[in-house]
């Protein structure tokens, strides 16, 4: 089954927001099994956007066109499908209805606008909408089909999990052409450049490449390190499963060998929650001081589900005299690894947790006392232990360093909280 | 002259890169007047990329490939468009001895692989490369024109400025075509629906589409707004400018009399940034304690240049304990008008901050206290003023909670910082 990608929307072809949608459904295309071999984005005119349409439908068996579902005039696929389906429109009336519950919810009048979100191709079954307020589309043309999901990243995501890959699965199943089970599983790693992982990995991407049916590729996903996917191809699920868990034992094995601890997570957990597993296996609490990462350290945090039962809460320091008046850090200096330290200790005392974590450090553009940027501290305080420090050196901007910096601390409470439970 | 984009390679299509060289590519040639109504994506695959060459030949007057020109066996996009344009490729001895000094100058030798890169189409005129090894070609295809440059940014970017764009304005200058200006202004809103939005700028759509040189598009952003788009066509950049000057103040008046202070900023003014030259333009400082936004919004704010002038700091009182402790939050609710009242006087009394805003609610996906998700509770000190507070209610996961309630409150603290200078 090959699918091609259709984006609308002007923004997209005068380059204001970079096509990051159609990027996201050719990995999980792809991790699915399911080829991709053009992308297109076209604007919001109807005549470009049938073309466009028409164009992918011929060399293509499939379609997910992503945007142009809003509600505003110049939201047109739903038209545009219309008439490569040589169809009308129908307007319907339980999507109304939910739209204008939508609305009522809010306190809000739904507009005229807001209902031809309610148009329907006929002979196109829907993606109720869960979020927003416009259904995605399943329009069969022929015996090839249209997917129409809105343009909003996580309304796009979730309903090509909930509503158009199963129904892809179907067609591929119906077909005969499903030969088999693709799976993948991502291990992510933080500390390693993408060339010493691919080193410590050689041996392993040789043996692979004489079987086909497990194959590896590296991700650099930038602020969340570098992932490494294994993909594997069997008959069952229960034998894809079986391929992917012998290749994880290895890969695991192999970096470890070479590299250390760098494996924090599978697939979707991210940092906080490698942090967030050891601290509730060991019933800890815990509090976090922050300087130069503003918050994102606790905005991390607070973002694993069932945080309120470990993490107490945070101070953010900016100011050096909030160093000092709220969290107990000795006038001085404040870009220090004492500092950090007396930040980690602060963070633990003021907020009554267990773990304490600080961090501390130059943003930049500018050096600050002396510090060049991308020098970053962090403090830890773990219960019953002297407080530990580490420098770390992190590159690139303003943003950048404190996106590092906050990763970077805790992946250093991750590698702690191990090292203290043995 | 419409000109279409056509990057090549499988990272793209399997999602493991954004295509940024096409969003780089499309604003700049709208900026030098051209239009571009299609973009395409393809593998590194021979008779794929020829498919969207044709394809884009078709519909277009000229086509940019971006990417394939490298030195590796699935860089084959010279011989693709060779194929397009039915000729033979020559070997261009010059361009090897280029590539073979720019090897010998970094003390490693030339493999063959290298010398592809010297592969030109009969017919074909270079674009010679300044940094890297792969020369850009300009492709005459009958009366159209086919360019291709590396997809190294900067190199893309660099022959786009010194090779395409002079050639593109000598092609329009000789078949009479004026090249003009395009620019696009966008004015950022907060608190409207798209669709009320649109309404309110019915009048403006209808007056502009009878003359054509200006047109308004809506861009919801999700968690940053909705967006207005103005683009302008003129014959010079000041006249362009005088359009956009124009129709901006049109826009804005449109939206005041119906929807109110919704226009935050400007292109890329985020809301913390319409916060920061408020409190900056007073000389005020600022402080937050956050309960269920856990840091965002402190995060948010360190971004802004220079906040270290007037952001002083902030409390993640996530646990109710801290909320009493650090804050000086009464015992009792927290999830309440008082509650957040009270953390937005202890955020500025512990910061020592002139302004400080508190932040309480409920992200879910469970009840607390009774209150249900998406409710969320804003309370201001403003200096010299009683406690202002405001109930939200905002939709979504417990993610969405959190931005949308980070955002809606910084906007609050905008529009009382506007009202209480007046």
């Amino acid at each position: 089954m090959r699918i091609e990608i259709v984006a609308v929307g002007t923004e997209l072809l005068l380059g204001q927001i970079a096509d990051t949608n159609s990027a996201w459904l050719g990995e999980h295309l792809a991790a699915n099994g399911v080829a991709s071999h053009f992308h297109q984005a076209v604007g919001d005119n109807h005549d470009r956007i049938t073309l466009a349409l028409r164009t992918a439908l011929a060399r293509s068996d499939g379609v997910i066109m992503c945007g142009g579902l809003g509600p505003t005039q110049d939201d047109i696929t739903r038209e545009a499908i219309a008439d490569v389906m040589n169809v009308a429109l129908v307007r319907d009336q339980a999507i109304v209805d939910v739209i204008a519950g939508f609305f009522e919810a809010r306190g809000r009048t739904m507009t005229d606008n807001n209902a031809r979100q309610a148009d329907v191709p006929q002979g196109a079954t829907l993606i109720p909408q869960v979020a927003g307020t416009a259904p995605g589309l399943i329009c069969p043309v022929g015996n090839k089909v249209v997917y129409a999901v809105p343009g909003v990243p996580y309304e796009m995501s979730e309903m090509f999990e909930r509503g158009i890959l199963p129904d892809l699965r179907a067609r591929m199943a119906a077909s005969g052409e499903e030969s088999g089970v693709i799976a993948s599983r991502v291990l992510r790693t933080w500390g390693a450049s993408e060339s010493g992982l691919a080193e410590s990995l050689q041996d392993r991407i040789d043996a692979l490449d004489a079987s086909g049916d497990v194959t590896l590729a590296f991700l650099a996903s930038g602020i969340e390190g570098i992932k490494v996917r294994i993909t594997a191809r069997a008959r069952t699920l229960e034998d894809v499963t079986a391929l992917l868990d012998k290749e994880d034992a290895e890969v695991r094995r192999a970096i470890e060998d070479r590299l250390g601890d760098i494996v924090f997570g599978v697939d979707d957990e991210s940092m906080e929650v490698a942090v967030a597993t050891r601290l509730i296996a060991r019933g800890l609490t815990f509090g976090v001081a922050e300087s130069l990462t503003g918050g994102l350290i606790a905005s991390r945090v607070v973002n694993v589900a069932g945080a309120s039962s470990w993490f107490r809460g945070g101070v953010v320091a900016y100011d050096s005299q909030v160093k000092f008046d709220v969290l107990g850090v000795p006038t001085g200096p404040v870009v220090t690894e004492s500092a950090a330290a007396a930040m980690a200790e602060g963070a633990a005392r003021v907020t009554g947790a267990d773990v304490g974590l600080g961090i501390t450090g130059v943003a930049g553009p500018d050096d600050q006392e002396g510090v060049a940027p991308g020098t970053v501290f962090v403090g830890l305080h773990l219960p019953g232990l002297p407080p530990q420090t580490r420098e770390l050196r992190v590159p690139g901007d303003r943003e950048r360093v404190r996106q590092y910096g906050a990763i970077s601390a805790l992946d250093l409470l991750r590698r702690a909280l191990d090292a203290s439970s043995t």
